[in-house]
């Protein structure tokens, strides 16, 4: 066997189903080889640690547009260095179709953004806000071929929001052409009613946000997306899941042999509607959407990512600067929560944070980690074998993580956009401390050392999870 | 890298976690690499075919007595025959403390049938069915030491069943030693009590052995041991598990955070009661306990199978010849169903037909098809990551798997002791066309290559479900 | 004590909570004594019978525009005969608020028809379809003071919808006023999306129908009333639900504790799915929405009503001729069953097929039927302890039943406006013998004896379950 | 209509189904006539007041023998004296089998405590502690034909347990004999484990005695029972449950359609495991069983009563002195909380801490009040109509409450035997201020005016949930 490009050895090698010592040989950007005493032109001791799959993160949000002068903190080349100081070696940001464009534009504009600009491996959900007979009939299914296989559809937000017919619209293509559906599940009406409510009576404090989008607000909207899924027999992946009620939904839809996957969050286990209790305006720095809930929730979605009812964990990072006119700031949103703008960074922050809080606090085992943080988002979204793994013929995204370093979070460690994370000061252990994408150096010891012209766009195949039953596929 | 003693190439190589085409380097009976266009002294080419780990059958009885001049079909040589000829490696059967004799002294006598009487490898449970004070304070302590670290326990059967205050009494020993404890749920009073009533009737034929333990009576029981179980804190596995209300009682207790773990088996997938209607004794061939149940039942044991609810499948194999007056004709056996000896072959079936009626029929993965025969039992039972996966360091316990070989199923090709299978006749897709244990070939193409002093006995570390929350261990 | 008007001797007197043998004193109309061998100058013998309280069906269509040229079958005289002859005596047929008319105008409307044409008591819900500021605001407080103290949405129907907001409005209202909200839970974009599918397929038989509204679509459009009533946190009535699914929709709601009702009706314990597809446009005869389902879901709402998820039963009397341009046979219906109009007739069958079902056949206890036919109902709508029951200070609205006569049912025995009945032949097994409506024979043995101008309104009470909880009263 | 003997007039008369202002007219013991403006030799002003039924109390334990030299607080006279203060107009207390004595004999005996001895009035159920032949054969079936129509089984308890094959022996009797069989659910083995771990860790106060019977060793046994009756398709009543998770069982097997009943106890709704954690021995005050458990069972079984799980509220009244040796600090009591007797008295503060808990703070409704208390009571044990309603034929057992009436609870009030009450202090809303026993006073605004040999013994009817469904029963 000639000399390998690289070889990472003596580490525990951890994937979804195994934990092996040995070293992994990698050549061409791949793992070639799995064994012992392997040579390469570079050795990198892992004697100690351990090596993970790079981590997929399935959600995030990335220049994308926010309208209202409102401006994301992340363009490509920050969020995807965020990414890789955080572990994270492929991220899946979505490209929002712009009303009245024709999507395909909106995408090759989306593209130019990330071309050249990217530490690690891009791919695209589309999100799909004017579902017209082109979009649909046209379009969509084009895109699918292309590689563009999944479609997130909102249940929410004034320019994003579908109703019914057109969620209906939307996964009856996916049903055709075999896309997966993402749902972000909260009631629009019942959210603007509270919105109207609070405001007449006066509480626009951010602290509000979390009272105008209640439990019940997030769990109805899941029902509604799994019945309406079920109606056309798709597939349909409900992300960021914030709390008990609505996991119970989906696990209910899954013990009926549904095919309906869940999605947690960092930010669903660590933090809690209190934190947008701070003085002042300190609490926009939590508003998101579904907002955290509380310390019944968090034990809610630790125990849906332990029993498989979450499959994927991801940040949903969706950057806005707090301290910035154009961010959490401006000036409406001063005047109510209703116009902060919804998001929290956290593209860096995941993987440490479920390292730390699940791994090592005995919460989940290592081949939990990595099943819901890379081997599932990976295969769930048609990036596997590629992606999520350490096995012969896969991309050499390798992880190295020194699992007992202990180190207090601060918002300069992650070297995202952002003036803040929301979770400073969190004391964590664990953390990654080389990051290979492709067999390539990204990350090292907390020092950048790749290029942000190297990471690649990922055209993806069909969820295999979008197929009426796995098959034997030789 | 130095030429290795096997290498299995060109095949599809699947484990619980990844599917991945690649070859596999074999040296000292361990797997040793993972690559592509390695080379080997013997070149097995698995080329369009599956490579699986073998399987590991972690419920079967061989050799065991069963009292009242009933001899089991099987003794060591003729049970692991057939567990290579199905791509079974590894078999766990129980051995029975005899009333009145050191348990130590039973294991040595039962040590004794095994050794140069394998074909695979073998590792023993330990079925208490006398727990007094020096088996519970001195001898099972040592014993889990040794590597013998789960415990059997019957709630039924006139020998073997345990009150509730003995099965406290064993799981507390459980709890301290930390091994797993396996439960027979069925209620004995209850099963006591139809008998009686169906005998009082004249119903007496095979037939009204299904009658006799309805669901209700296992479903009671499983209950309860999930209940003692959580009251000592003690990890549990339900074995055997036959229906819904079962099932759902185990689905309950997992979702409630208790670590409890089911098992399900052949039977139960592709047997019904209406099986042991036949003409005159017929039926006879299809008493087992739990009996078979109803269509309904197997499609909840699917549905179990798929959603984790179990992790474990396996034979129950428990062998009786049928036209035998040792075996289910004995004479008793014919005045009664309650003398039919309890039990039916399977060790050689189990594969096959999970494999064709699950794999092939699209109602597991391939994945899931070696979670639950391979990965998952060895995990279970503290032989991971020596069993149960193709991975460095492993045992090159290997089986080359024909998925579109079409076989119709006859009692010969399973080469167990048993006159007949439940089976027989069954049309299946998918075969295994190799069996390796530990490198060595020992069934290739349906003949045996293999030699009976091969398979070596296996002490076991305790089952990492036994302790409180799985730990970064490197 | 003195003389009374009337006296019905001799009977099983049963109600709600009670089953005593006496004789009831009847004066002015009012039930004023309970004891034996009262005596009266009109002395009616119920030897051998039950004397029942009258029948209160709170869920009728009477003389309601259809529109499209559509005309319903009943009007006040003919729907209040036949409900008479069914054994009930008092009927809450819907106003419907007329696009861009004042709803007070509309009611005056109303309430010309009903005056003078009623054989039995009446009273009105108000169904909003139209909730402007002017209605939400004055309108409906001052309606809900004058004793139309219930609002029914609808969340399907080209004309009816209300999207999530003027639910929230509405409820809202409710909450305010102390009103009951009724819904008809059906998503409309989910049943036009299958229509449309249908149609495109050409699948416009009115088997059809029940094809386009499916089981899903009922169950969301349940869940999302009771989630948006449990965000405004009133109290809701989910109104003839049809099978187990949005049953359980329901259940699961009370045992939250949220004050959630469920009403069932006579179609969905008898009929299924089948009755749409008879030859030709049979099946327009039982288009009604939900439609009937099939054998399980009857099982499942004889349960509901037996465990009380269901507290009321009504008939959901919507008649329209079958033979007959401006009903099911208009020239659009044969068309496509979009347009056969969505309802049947009932009224006049409901007691007798609850009886004879239900109680001969003893699925429910006598107790049981007075409740969810009579009691339950006039507690629920604010009609107690004037209608529901026989009890001192009660209206006399009694009825007579013979409980072993059999019948085979004709519709012209039922003595309303339509040309068939859905049940026609159906084999039962008690009815009714005498109706009395304060204390005045109304019909008796089959012959009608009241006068259609003796019927009264009835304002109402708000509901008792619209008040936070029940309270001691003097 | 003559004069009456008695006529209760001007209060709100409410039964389980209705509420209705009106006089009540008793002759001969018995309720003859509702009506107005009745006229009595005796007339009682109940303006302003509630007129309820009398209580029935299906559940005590009075001059039972206690063993070990432990005897009970109160024989008949002290036990009836407290029920009729408290509100209570008939109690239905155990007879318990001796060892090896006629069943039929030990009755006699326990007949000649209550002759005589008793203000209200009495009936018995039967405990079975020794299913004998004899016994199952032919002395409960003639027993059962003779008015004791209800058995109650022991699941703990040295000296009461019943092996599951007792039950089932015993449930087969109730099937064929049509009485009710009545369940003290605890598994008494878990039990015993508990109390010798306890006991060696030298844990002996009377605190550690809930420790000893936590919940999960309830439902077990709560599981259990269904299960077993469910195999012999017996009704069975579970008694005094204490939680949530028995609940749950309970309730899961009403859905399930089988005839499984529940009661709970004053204890479980005010009481909680901390009471039992007094200075010295002040807990074995507490002591009962199941143990009171915490705030959020109370509120699981406010929610049984509300919706219907729990159909019955006894006291299981079973007093024991606390300052005294033969009772709560026997000398061996003082040893260990093992020794401590079982029970509380609760006969008398029964109704007046349900109706101020319950329907002053808005938890129930006084219909459901007197359904739990009087009318549920009296039919599921055979007593009804003649008991559990305020109806023309029923005995005239009625008691007069002033709903406004704050009382502290002083022990002294509720003139039972013991010297304390476990709800010593409590504030309460509504009172009794009169009971009438068949129309004749026995307390009157607090001071005792009844004769002790006025109670008369009731033999019963079979239950009617006890046949397969309800009938039409003319």
């Amino acid at each position: 066997m000639p000399l390998f490009d690289t070889v990472v050895s003596g580490g525990l090698v951890v994937t979804a189903g195994d934990r092996v010592h040995c070293d992994i040989g990698i050549r061409g950007g791949k793992v070639v080889a799995l064994g012992h005493e392997l040579e390469g032109r570079e050795m990198i001791d892992a004697t100690g640690k351990l090596v993970l799959p790079g981590g997929v993160d399935s959600h995030v949000h990335i220049a994308q547009p926010s309208g209202n002068g409102i401006v994301m903190a992340d363009d490509f080349e920050t969020g995807t260095r965020s990414a890789a100081f955080g572990g994270t070696t492929t991220v899946m940001p979505f490209c929002l179709q712009e009303k009245d464009v024709p999507l395909r534009e909106t995408l090759r504009a989306y593209h130019a953004k990330a071309e050249g600009q990217s530490y690690v491996d891009v791919s695209f959900h589309l999100i799909i806000n004017q579902p017209n007979e082109q979009l649909l009939g046209q379009d969509l299914p084009a895109l699918v071929e292309d590689g563009y296989t999944s479609f997130k559809i909102f249940m929410t937000y004034d320019d994003l929001k579908l109703n019914d017919r057109q969620i209906l619209d939307v996964m009856s293509v996916a049903r055709e052409t075999g896309a997966l559906v993402m749902v972000h599940a909260e009631n629009y009406d019942a959210i603007r009613f509270m919105t109207e409510e609070l405001e007449k009576a006066g509480k626009t404090a951010p602290r509000y946000h979390a009272t105008s989008r209640p439990k019940v607000v997030e769990r109805e909207a899941t029902h509604r997306a799994i019945s309406l899924a079920e109606l056309v027999d798709v597939p349909v992946m409900i992300v960021h899941v914030s709390n008990r009620e609505a996991m119970e939904q989906i696990r209910w839809a899954q013990q009926r042999g549904l095919r309906v996957f869940g999605e947690t969050c960092t930010q669903y286990l660590v933090l809690t509607e209190d934190d947008l209790d701070g003085l002042g305006m300190e609490g926009a720095k939590y508003v998101c959407s579904p907002p955290p809930r509380d310390v019944e929730s968090q034990e809610a979605c630790w125990e849906g990512l332990r029993s498989g009812v979450f499959s994927v964990f991801s940040s949903d990072h969706c950057p806005y600067r707090y301290d910035d006119e154009q961010g959490k700031l401006n000036p409406r949103g001063r005047s109510s929560f209703r116009w902060v703008p919804n998001g929290i960074p956290g593209i860096g922050a995941r993987l440490p944070i479920l390292f730390s809080e699940g791994v090592s606090k005995g919460r989940m085992s290592l081949e939990q980690f990595v099943a819901v943080t890379a081997a599932n988002p990976a295969k769930t979204y048609g990036l596997y074998p590629r992606k999520g793994t350490i096995a012969v013929g896969s991309d050499a995204d390798i992880v190295v993580w020194d699992p007992t370093k202990r180190v207090v979070l601060r918002h300069e460690m992650l070297q995202d956009g952002a003036d803040y994370t929301p979770y400073e000061g969190a004391e964590l252990t664990g953390w990654p401390t080389l990051t290979l994408v492709r067999g390539t150096k990204v990350v090292e010891n907390g020092e950048l050392v790749g290029r942000k012209d190297f990471g690649a766009y990922l055209p993806r195949n069909r969820s295999p999870f979008a197929s009426p039953a796995s098959r034997v596929d030789l």
